[in-house]
């Protein structure tokens, strides 16, 4: 099993109201920031999972969107997946 | 001007708390979701705005994120910066 680390970007539909992109928009007009034609909000997810292969962990954590980490009806979802480093911060593990 | 997409991606630090990557990370594992080492959760802001070039984009999405987008405290922003399509889908501006 290798580790991966998968990033997912959860966003609300293009056209569904999107009230903290509007909160924010309009707190950027404030501020003075002209030329500003949209602002949208959504969540982005890091995963840090264990699989087989880079396929499995994509297939895995799609999965996990649809069950969990994003709302069918209202927001779309994209990964992006990448093979974590060996040798990181958790010492010596040889097995 | 061009029009420009500013993907922004707002995340807590690591090593700071985040409740709601704990939250997720309890879910999954309820699901049933083994080998997951770690979710951490930030926000994804979507910017459409106009400059004069890709360096100014980038420029003004990155004081949006110090002045309101980011807490310099608790998060760590990164930007990825696209041109926008010209034709899109508002129809025939010739200026």
């Amino acid at each position: 099993m290798k580790r991966f680390h998968v990033e997912v970007r959860v966003k609300p539909r293009p056209g569904l109201l999107d009230p903290e992109g509007k909160a924010i928009h309009h707190a950027l007009d404030s501020l003075g920031y002209e030329g500003l034609a949209g602002v949208r909000v959504g969540k982005v997810i890091d995963l840090e999972l264990a699989a087989g292969n880079r396929e499995e962990a994509d297939a895995r954590a799609r999965e996990m969107c649809r069950k969990l980490l994003a709302n069918p009806v209202t927001e779309d979802f994209e990964l992006a997946v990448a093979e974590a480093p060996e040798s990181d911060d958790e010492g010596g593990q040889a097995s």
